[in-house]
């Protein structure tokens, strides 16, 4: 059947909806032990860079309550698991929510790859690095290969960017990036927000809102016009639920029914074997669904 | 986007296909400690109850070493996740290996949910029990209601069996089941091999086999003559390789391409974000799709 290739895949390429995925404050809530948190805030991170989602955004899943601490824990191991090993010293304080990450698979994404060998380097190439020191119009940026990378802008310090690479030869020089000029996909970020799920979702703005649930549509019956909205989105955002409540209980104490919340409303897993897919499960299930539309 | 049905969906039915999926007794081997084989082992089982596997096979993939005890610990786990919460007791013997089974989320399959109360019993419902006594041609079944339900068969102590209760009055009675008469999904089997890969499938024999590689093709490609085969199949297998190796190297050893042992090479994942899938996430992932298929 077909052919296999045997060329090596090539980078990965950001998405052109530029997908987010939005999970609740509460995500880890039926969790006693920091060790299992960790770990399942890990998948969520590896389900992301695996399915190239640019976006992260926790929302306040129980707006009586404040949830800032349960946010800022989920935020803190997905931060943390975006950041390249060799930055993670210089931008990671010591900080007991973190006290399990070495349990955690490193992600391995495109920025995250990187030799350490300096003669390994070459111009044009792309590396995340954090600023060392910064005066007279130019700064130093740490990108992991034993000597820093001169760059000509002031920034401040401990700020962590992307350049590019000009020279190689005795300095090494470059030129810092913005993300929007990098095609490559380059990690996620961490939205925190103490809104609820709709306020927040209108608040940033999104062309395509596609929620699951297992009362909702079969995905064999919408992919035809799920892949035409897809195809035409430049901002697309799939929400999910938490451990004790669905969408539906979420969005209700909004006011809002998921059909008037939702360009889609989905049952990405037609006859599951359980009761209760997990968080996590549906954001891997989920995932790996829309990444087959292109 | 079409209506949202609100009416519970019904219980799950077994696949057409008899899906087995089969792992590596390695898959566990690149996490040092129990607590995270735990998880990852117990990962494996939610996916295989999320997709309504049958079967899940655990393959020799070290030929040359003796994988006894990994092998064991994968099928421990996945056995002990299967039994109905309230026959682990009679069922379980204390096992080191199951030390961290508690953190382990439950299945909640269609054969594992149960009331406690007699009075919600039907005439006509399945249940899983244990044979706690039997003579005379008579046995008496546990299935947790507090009061044995009795059969008119001579059945070995201590074996776990499927019945249907026939009458509910002053006496619980009921007939022993053949999983085959089951058409709800009743949970997968555990089954251990000392036998590599090829030749297990061989001996089992599948009409169907369906692998997983980055470099296999595009599923998108594929999806059309895949949905014809997987609806004509009766017995279909999906191999996972392992943390060390992907099928292709598995399969090398056993002196056999890719192509020679698949129908299908599919790559599952395109343009994934990360440079490695974890055996875990492939499992999520795959299921994902096919279960799509029908």
């Amino acid at each position: 059947m077909g052919k296999s290739k045997t060329d090596k895949p090539s980078v990965p390429l950001k998405r052109s909806q530029g997908l987010s995925i939005a999970i609740p404050a509460s995500i880890v809530e039926d969790t006693p032990h920091l060790r299992e948190k960790t770990y399942k805030i890990g998948q969520i991170g590896r389900a992301s860079s695996i399915f190239r989602v640019e976006q992260i955004i926790i929302y306040s899943d129980k707006t009586k309550h404040n949830q800032t601490k349960e946010a800022d824990l989920v935020a803190s191991i997905l931060k943390y698991m975006d950041i390249p090993q060799y930055l993670r010293k210089m931008l990671v304080k010591i900080d007991p929510q973190l006290s399990f990450v070495g349990i955690l698979p490193p992600l391995r994404s495109p920025h995250h790859l990187f030799s350490k060998k300096q003669e390994e380097l070459k111009v044009g190439m792309f590396r995340q690095g954090v600023i060392i020191d910064s005066k007279n119009g130019h700064s130093l940026v740490d990108i992991g290969v034993g000597k820093p990378v001169i760059i000509e802008e002031s920034l401040t310090k401990r700020q962590r960017i992307t350049v590019k690479l000009t020279s190689i030869g005795e300095k090494l020089t470059a030129v810092k990036l913005d993300e929007s000029e990098i095609r490559i996909y380059w990690g996620f970020n961490v939205t925190v927000t103490k809104l609820p799920l709709a306020e927040l979702t209108k608040k940033i703005g999104f062309d395509l809102i596609i929620s699951t649930s297992k009362y909702g549509d079969e995905i064999t019956e919408v992919f035809p016009q799920l892949k035409i909205a897809w195809k035409k989105s430049k901002k697309a955002l799939v929400p999910f639920g938490s451990p004790t409540q669905g969408l539906k209980e979420i969005l209700a104490k909004e006011g809002l029914e998921m059909l008037e919340y939702s360009g889609f409303t989905i049952n990405m897993i037609p006859n599951q074997g359980v009761e209760t897919v997990r968080s996590e499960e549906a954001v891997f299930s989920s995932l790996s669904l829309l990444n087959t539309l292109g």
